[in-house]
């Protein structure tokens, strides 16, 4: 067996919030860590170069999604996704297991895979796990994640039984055809995480880890959440889950969140994160701060001399009422400024967390954050992750 | 009278072209030079902090936009166009003037001025060679240009002749506003240059100039082209003017243009263009070269694994085939790496005009260019200057 391509190792912790460092043949990255989400192998707006200025550690490319275009093989023949996107640090693939929620209309599950009708043009795309991985293997990603099916919040308790089952067997499925590329991926040198299910249940969440960690993989998420149940139901599920998860293995919670969502995360000890929040929010004009986010084509920011906050980033050079005036006018350079400023004020909100527990006073950072983050939006209007960027990732009022 | 705050040192020159210093307070740019466009005070889609890295000299952006949204107060109160926007190098501001032309359909001329019914709210804006001056003033760019009257390029003589008297009488009134302020602009240290405008004429060109010429100013522009004539038509012109301009003055050849037609504008003695084409045609897919423009979303590059051409920028981290995936995916990013890619291209060619001036061969570059450079497009697909950005800026085949 050789080394295994990705590896972590925990620094220090506090309370059940941990910093660490997870290394992978793209280079190391301090955890806690917030990875960008790159759906389609680009950040939207932001070139890989801005991304690197700010520090983004880890960025995130969607198996579903890139499979129907340009393709996998396309992909692999232009290099890998590394090389087509052109980001030198690592990365990670989604499954397609989150699209079996989002893309709940278009798609049949049978236990040896789940038969998409594609959202571009109606045409087939079956998923299986050896498929799933099989196209993640193309992709080429540092990390990529076992096919697993992800319920919604309010499914009733007979449906989450059923996916656990699937979950369970298409992480063996997944494994087998990760390890039949040779120890941890053999030449692709790539490192499978499997994902836990189980909803808003308990015994369920328990038993999906339970069989996750029959099988020792180089990391473990936590998924089926951001799928629209409250953030109380969420924090509940990791205070559930992540006690039992191993200390020595890297703890990823799928597709969460807002700022406040992450500091939530990480007081229950998770290391990695992902979320199209920065830059979506971004480009519908909402800059993230320790106070909330702020609406910057609102009227009062109009004449506001100030910057957003006190985040460097290449927004950190323009006013407030610049922003505005950008965003009034549809201008493009808007939404690009403001998802620069989410990406970094994500980046460096981990970053504060992780000197935190190092310093031994994370506590206090997580009880000043919750007492001045204020985010007055209702619920429904806090998007989760991409389900299908075709459908949801344009903004109406940034008509460009 | 003080110190001049625009100055202009010829450095070498090769028949006709010229190779020159221009200084400005913001800063000293080697001349030929293109000029950015940032019609409301961005470059839709790079940032000011892009273009900076991409070693991009002036940028321009306009009066009557501007004047509209959000408001030269405003733009005032927040610090001047240079700090709204966050560039640091040297910039100019057009006078509105051309609007008189591109937005024909929407403005009532009389000696006073042009009364515009503006195309955002249907409200007023009165422009007059006095307001512009103010307007000016209050944005605060290096160079500055007088109000003036622009006819199209199919107008007949006698409107053109129009034309050349009110440009002539407002050329006066602009001078007189301008030196009001104090010499060269007094506080703001601003200059101001002439527009030299006489439609297709040779007699109404060299009458314009003449006139322009009657005012000692330290920069000289001719308008009035890529209003709709021929690339022959425009070279005429410019053989009938450029030898009649003062060597020790700028010249700035206003709203032009593709690749050929700035070696072409180099070959005659210009020092200065300005054009939306790189920005408008990256955010259509279009990607200049040295052999004419790549149409990038087109399926023959979907599989294409070189970069666009040897340029360095941003977007020589990724192929052909990347940014045929952005593009057909509608994402920003693909858009934005176009633009970045087209101003670089921009930048360098003016680069090598320059050395190749200094080193006494610009003569073989501008053929061995004019030899090799092929754009196929019909002319009316070839869009000129920045009308109505809210009209003329919105690709269709770019969603978002």
């Amino acid at each position: 067996m050789t080394t295994p391509p990705v590896s972590f190792t925990l620094v220090a912790s506090a309370g059940a919030a941990r910093a660490g460092v997870l290394t992978t043949p793209h280079g190391a990255v301090p955890t806690p860590a917030f990875m960008a989400v790159a759906t389609l192998g680009g950040l939207k707006g932001p070139s890989v170069q801005q991304a690197e200025e700010l520090g983004q550690g880890v960025i995130l490319g969607n198996t579903y999604h890139l499979a129907l275009r340009p393709g996998a093989e396309r992909v692999r023949r232009l290099g890998g996704l590394h090389r087509f996107c052109g980001w030198r640090g690592p990365m990670l693939t989604d499954s397609g297991g989150y699209q079996v929620f989002s893309l709940a209309a278009n798609r049949t599950i049978s236990d040896e895979g789940v038969a998409f009708r594609n959202h571009l043009d109606g045409g087939k795309l079956m998923l299986t796990p050896e498929e799933s991985v099989r196209i993640q293997r193309l992709l080429g990603a540092d990390i990529i994640m076992a096919f697993d099916e992800c319920p919604a919040a309010e499914s009733d308790r007979a449906y989450v039984e059923a996916c656990n089952r699937r979950t369970a067997l298409w992480l063996a499925r997944s494994v087998t055809a990760w390890r039949a590329a040779g120890d941890y991926g053999g030449a692709a040198e790539q490192a499978l995480y499997a994902i836990v299910q189980g909803g808003l249940h308990r015994d369920l969440r328990q038993a999906s880890l339970a069989d996750a960690l029959t099988h020792d993989l180089p990391g473990y998420a936590i998924g089926g959440l951001s799928v629209g149940e409250s953030a109380d139901d969420r924090n509940r599920v990791l205070d559930w889950v992540c006690p039992l998860m191993p200390v020595e293995k890297p703890r990823y919670l799928m597709g969460v969140g807002t700022p406040l969502d992450l500091v939530e995360g990480v007081a229950r000890g998770i290391d990695q994160f992902d979320c199209v929040l920065p830059t979506r929010m971004g480009r519908h004009g909402m800059a993230y701060t320790d106070h909330g986010p702020l609406r910057l084509k609102r009227q009062e920011f109009a004449d506001d001399a100030a910057p957003i906050d006190d985040t460097p980033s290449q927004a950190a050079r323009v006013s407030r009422g610049y922003l505005n005036h950008l965003l009034k006018s549809g201008e493009i350079l808007g939404g690009v400024l403001l998802s620069l400023h989410n990406l970094a004020y994500y980046r460096r909100l981990m970053a504060r967390m992780r000197a935190a527990i190092r310093a031994g006073r994370f506590a206090a950072f997580a009880d000043t954050f919750r007492a001045t983050y204020r985010d007055d939006r209702p619920h429904d209007q806090r998007p989760g992750r991409d389900a299908d960027p075709d459908r949801v990732e344009r903004p109406a009022e940034i008509p460009e």
